[in-house]
């Protein structure tokens, strides 16, 4: 499996391989009848020119490094999509990495990343805090963070303030007289989970009140279904269920259900990040469109602005919208 | 954001670009009191080596190109799970590519691919035929497909052959007395969806009888949804419904559910691609648990394989198997 190279174009073509690179790279410099005869050559021997050995020619690579966590989730995928779609328009390779752990393992990274002297990082990760903020700007190298609100001169962020959205959509409930709302624990995802409690809580203080709706599932369970199954058997002391993802959802309504109670009228359900799995339960679960593959798309439209205008790009911290989509796990 | 360049570290150090580069790619001809001073210079001013120029200097890349369908679906996910698993090991990096087309578009990006140097491709694409494969073997680059039984001097494929998997499946349920099996057409997967036809067609052709349980869901109809509520309606004349994904299975499901029918009583029903929505539904849908996370690793494996012993790889058509985990819809 021997490869045509630049080497053997230039002996082809009878050139120096300064020549050859020149006509590659499209430098003025070179006679026509040169230019025609490596292009000849080039032809001839089917050589497909090194786009690595022309982004250095050019002082310049085109590569975007994408850090997400394991892409096991639909909502990655989306996310991917709309960073690939923006992507493709700049002309932009995506260099695909992923994490299992913390922020220790994406330090290494990074690291990694970065001695691979990319144009610029799409981190999707919303557990970032402002002092692994401060480890990332260090690299000087542009940053675009999907997940949490934060910035800097070299980092942007993309994101949706479940905070906010938690808190809204509880000043409605307790204005309605639904004033028992319960959070479930998830424990993939306990840095979401704390933006919610902060969100519920806020609600509950404006209105006098103390959150205490928080429902922990103890270690010994492998899962939300085990737990809820025990839990939900003398009924449900709360108006709405909050829960997370789609599949705590279905846990919440299969064993309500299973204890002989009804969805919505003896408890309602809500699942934060919407999926089209909630469409398809019975009754279909209520929940908030967020926009994952704007997520996606806006956070690498960010990155080509701080790779072009570079400390003239006025807003590096976009926050996106979310939609209720209200269904029959509500009222 | 002016970033550290080879070019300082020369005039740091005092001494020329191709020295500093002969420490980076760690030569022998450097003298130890050179190198020294080199190293300091690297340290001080904080420089990352270029991965690229490095690459370039030892005539090798550690790339590996992924091209997979828009990143939607869970199943997709696991199969990159596997992939970078795997490529971590090896120390390559992965540059990810999407197609929401065909060949033609796939084309276009192996092109693109080609022309980066990688040193391999890792295809995911259950539509490739032999002709489409014949314009990849052209490209004299190591190429893994995942879907598809396959092979060729340079490419390598590994599989599930899903037309095996459902002849099984129909042999036995031929035996058991259920002759009437109906399979759901997915127009998301049409070539998919031949595979589980020529499957079911050569079981009840062994068995003197011919497959006639096709369900095509009329352009009109805008999901499986609506077309199954006006199917099911007078009742389901099949012993067996067979969809290939999830969606499907929980649309059959709802609408034999909300036409007063029974599932497993009235019809049984099975899901060809297993995902736990289908441990939430109730009751809890059959299917077959294919290894998708272990596609992408093995892929990744053989690639490494073909990288390394080029013409000597035994084996490059690995077949993966699958089981049947049966749960409340069949009996």
């Amino acid at each position: 499996m021997k490869r045509i190279t630049i080497y053997d174009v230039a002996k082809e073509a009878d050139v120096s391989l300064a020549t050859v690179s020149r006509v590659i790279n499209g430098s003025e410099v070179v006679r026509e009848d040169t230019r025609v005869k490596v292009q000849e050559a080039i032809e001839k021997l089917g050589y497909k020119p090194n786009a690595i050995a022309q982004g250095l020619a050019l002082q310049k690579t085109t590569t975007i490094a994408l850090i997400v966590p394991e892409a096991s989730y639909f909502y990655t995928g989306q996310i991917i999509n709309g960073l690939i779609d923006v992507a493709k328009i700049y002309k932009y390779n995506l260099m695909l990495h992923t994490t299992t752990e913390g922020i220790t393992e994406m330090n290494d990274i990074i690291e990694n990343i970065i001695k691979s002297r990319v144009d610029g990082v799409v981190i999707f990760n919303d557990k970032l805090n402002k002092e692994e903020l401060n480890q990332l700007t260090k690299y000087q190298v542009p940053i675009v963070v999907i997940g949490n609100k934060m910035s800097d001169e070299t980092v942007g962020s993309v994101y949706v303030d479940y905070s906010s959205l938690v808190y809204d959509y509880a000043m409605d409930c307790i204005a309605k007289g639904k004033k028992r709302l319960a959070l479930i624990e998830d424990r993939k995802n306990p840095a979401m989970i704390k933006q919610l409690r902060d969100g519920l809580s806020r609600a509950y203080k404006e209105n006098g009140m103390e959150f205490d709706g928080y429902i922990e599932i103890p270690k010994e369970y492998r899962s939300s279904y085990l737990f809820l199954k025990e839990y939900v058997k003398d009924g449900v002391p709360y108006d709405v269920v909050i829960t997370y993802r789609d599949s705590q959802a279905m846990a919440v309504m299969n064993t309500v259900k299973e204890a002989g109670m009804n969805i919505p009228d003896d408890v309602e359900l809500v699942c934060i990040l919407d999926s089209k799995y909630n469409s398809m339960a019975r009754p279909q679960i209520s929940g908030f469109k967020i926009p994952d593959y704007d997520l996606g798309a806006v956070a690498m439209r960010l990155l080509t602005k701080m790779l072009t205008d570079e400390n003239d790009v006025p807003d590096k911290e976009i926050e996106l919208s979310y939609i209720f989509t209200p269904r029959k796990s509500t009222k």
